[in-house]
């Protein structure tokens, strides 16, 4: 008999259950993954890449646009030019400012209940940040406003697997660019009540996330220098330079306390030698500099080893990612960053221009890389679009179902002697089934993950219902989910302790203040 | 600087080349899986799922409506109820029987350079078999016909991610049930030259197989008893019952040498009780007496561990594939058949009516952890919708990107001197680009796995291409796959004897022969 010739598909009273109610998620928790990491090299590659990026470090430098920084290597022994701005340090002295970067750290927002721990084992799915651009299948594509920005992070909040919001969503265009960082951390804290990113353009907007967060937690910036709250993505101008934004935002936060996660903008034939070895040796080499440099500006500042290494379409410079290139540098990368004991940032994402089936097959590359890497931070792991370009609603709820299933998978499979059943097979008759067997009646609620986007109805009822495709669904479950958001209560005295805040700050911006 | 900024999506003359000639794809070669599997299990816990089948195999038994298998069994010592026609086999008779079932094996087509090798990190991928149904976005669903299954014939042979063809990729409803089989098998030895399935309903379409499969190589069946030729797969009646024909079918190949994949039909809360550990207790049981059957046919029978194991939904009793509880058991199974030192079958599928978000997703799942379990036959990796119900042409193309996705992530990372590319990092300036280096120029074309489906232009060149998804775009694919297949050519002597063949059985089967 075939495999298909058995299936049961018939409808039942139990369907009308799914449709009631809310829908249906994991409780908000964060993941861990129980299983040890996947390695694709080698010991001794491991080390040969590391002895690579030391060459680097020492013979060729990285420039370094941020006189104060550059001070601070000089200072511990790095050969500094002047000119250049180009700093080389000697091996030995890299790896004794890596030495006291922590092997993990919390980040805490104003819900303590909401806290992350970033290192081992632990993981988190942080929303997509930093398209210009906004996509759903009922407003189109557009640039991206202070209303989108809202709704994101909305659904942020809602969605229990996303765990953490990015720097900016998208960015709200139509406020003005020095100030409209207020305007997304106050909609970070006011409808969400996780931790977020800062916007680490320069040290300014980087202090302002700190400080409105010390605020919502109702705690000073002093005491949030020992239990951060905000993060950041600190990304490299590769090849080899940390241009002087970065860099101020850099020394910024880890001045403060707060973790910034070094993340070298490696694209493999354009920013990095084709080669998968010589992008990882370049990856290395600019995230131990920026690593480095957070241990100068504070000995045992919290860091992230990030990596952002994929590859170009060699036939038109176009960026790709969830491509085998990427997979294996996701992994790889994972295999870095434990042998400096650090936190590892990866991101899974895609370069799809719909959210269809390639911006799926793509993300699951990158998703199932960064899981078997261990990465700890998921950045940009909802809504990502167009190679980053576009945030788009829909694919964000397809992320949190193919998250959610990566959630679920990492449950620890139990066995212990009732679950094995015997006195239900026992019972049931040879070619019976097991529908209505106590043992199953006992655990059908909740035996077997329920997926939100999922369609497992017949050909037949699928049609009656519309024909919708995953994508189609999944506008609907936006739609819904914006309805059954609920915003998270922020007590009233620190929300105008906010508010005074950003009046403040606005107005300084305004007559010219960093 | 954020990681969009600095995104180069520019068209350049050499995108030119992307359209010109034939579809992309690597070449035709087994994968290997070079990573250790994926260990879910504890060893206590597989240890705990084998004595768990152990028991049921001598407690409950299994029911074998065959009396040659039972024969077989009691003049072994197992204890045969001539009643209930239940065998049951002691726990020491278990595995002196499953221990003399080869590690490995090989299948070879007419086609000796298409050989395939099943067992340790060996991989194959397989064509969807047993739909009823046919889809494709040009002419509909269908039932299916011998056009649509040459169709499909005809991809599996042009796509080198396909390595063999399924049992009836569709049946042709249009001609008799009773001899389908002959212009199936016919169309697959015409119209390609890979190994593929037989249809074990029953002894006389499994020697059918054998005997067509000896004509197109030029051998003898006697010949081919040590060097098989063909394979398929035997379900299990679960719970616990091995019905006639699958047993006659199991018989036919297992005494003339070719290999069969014996694989319970284990749907966790219908076919099995809901738990993942009694699932996997019952597979392993009804796993281990098939495969105790062919070694008492034939000593040193070839012989694949199959896992099926899914979940239903509880809600309707639809099965369901690529879920975390699928995911777990295919990779656990792997845990298993290495536990017998057997090659392991499993099935990288999924339960989506759409070529979409979902079918992708929930075939990633699977797909990832058929290798990380080590799969050695991953069956039904192309082309499989609806739970099984459907084969649809842009599934396949969809799946045939990601299996090539797969084999080029499982490429070894290669890191020596020369591709670290020190040298190519000192020439290019700080924050320039390595487009045109020479480092580049000499590894540009073949860096990087270059897809057939994926699309990395900019969302404008994108939307002026008519913003075609993923799935539109296979649709084209398929098309020009089609005009673009060469018939592999058949010697004209194996041509005639096999036409002379059919004619032989279809009036032996005409007159009641079976």
């Amino acid at each position: 008999m075939s495999e298909r010739r058995r299936r049961r598909r018939s409808a039942s009273p139990r369907d009308r259950e799914a449709t009631a109610g809310t829908i249906p998620q994991l409780p908000w928790k964060q993941p861990r993954n129980p299983y040890p990491p996947m390695n694709i090299l080698s010991e001794d590659q491991v080390e040969t890449i590391h002895r690579a990026s030391l060459r680097i470090l020492s013979e060729l430098g990285i420039e370094l646009m941020s006189a104060e920084g550059r001070d601070l290597f000089a200072a511990a022994g790095a050969r500094v030019d002047a000119a250049t701005q180009v700093v080389r340090i000697d091996p030995a002295l890299v790896e004794s400012l890596i030495a006291t970067a922590p092997s993990g750290f919390t980040l805490t927002s104003r819900n303590a209940a909401r806290r992350l721990i970033f290192g081992g084992d632990h993981m988190a799915f942080g929303l997509v940040a930093g398209p210009p651009s906004v996509h759903d299948r009922i407003n189109g594509r557009r640039s991206g406003n202070l209303k989108d920005y809202e709704t994101f992070t909305k659904l942020a909040h809602h969605f229990n697997a996303i765990h953490i919001i990015g720097n900016q969503v998208c960015a709200p265009v139509e406020l003005p660019a020095n100030t409209r960082h207020l305007d997304t951390y106050s909609a970070n804290i006011r409808l969400s009540d996780l931790c977020f990113h800062a916007t680490a353009i320069g040290a300014g907007r980087a202090v302002d996330a700190i400080e409105m967060q010390a605020i919502a937690r109702g705690i000073s910036v002093d005491d949030m220098a020992d239990d951060p709250g905000v993060t950041t993505i600190i990304s490299v101008n590769s090849p080899r330079k940390f241009d002087d934004t970065m860099a101020e935002g850099l020394i910024a936060m880890s001045r403060r306390g707060q973790p910034v996660a070094i993340t070298p903008f490696t694209l493999m034939g354009a920013m990095t030698p084709v080669t998968l070895a010589a992008a990882l040796a370049q990856q290395n080499a600019e995230a131990l500099f920026g690593i480095a440099l957070t241990q100068l500006v504070r000995q045992g500042a919290p860091v992230f080893y990030g990596s952002y290494t994929s590859n170009v379409d060699m036939r038109s410079g176009a960026p790709a990612f969830g491509t085998p290139e990427n997979t294996k540098a996701n992994i790889a990368s994972g295999q870095l960053a434990r042998r400096y004991g650090l936190p590892y940032r990866a991101s899974p994402t895609n370069a799809s221009n719909a959210a269809d089936a390639q911006a799926t097959y793509e993300t699951q590359m990158a998703l199932w890389a960064c899981t078997l890497g261990h990465a700890n931070l998921h950045y940009h792991a909802a809504g990502w679009l167009e190679g980053g370009l576009c945030a788009s609603l829909e694919k964000l709820v397809i992320d949190v179902e193919m998250l959610q299933h990566m959630i679920a998978f990492l449950e620890p499979v139990v066995i212990h002697e009732d679950a094995l059943g015997f006195e239900a097979m026992r019972d049931v008759p040879i070619g019976g089934h097991f529908f209505g067997t106590p043992h199953t009646l006992e655990r059908y609620e909740t035996a077997f993950y329920r997926p939100m986007l999922s369609d497992w109805q017949n050909y037949e009822a699928w049609e009656l219902a519309g024909s919708k495709t995953a994508t189609e669904r999944a506008t609907d479950l936006w739609q819904r989910a914006l309805e059954e958001y609920e915003e998270p209560v922020l007590a009233p005295d620190r929300a105008e302790a906010l508010d005074a805040y950003i009046r403040r700050r606005r107005e300084a911006i305004g007559s010219g203040e960093p």
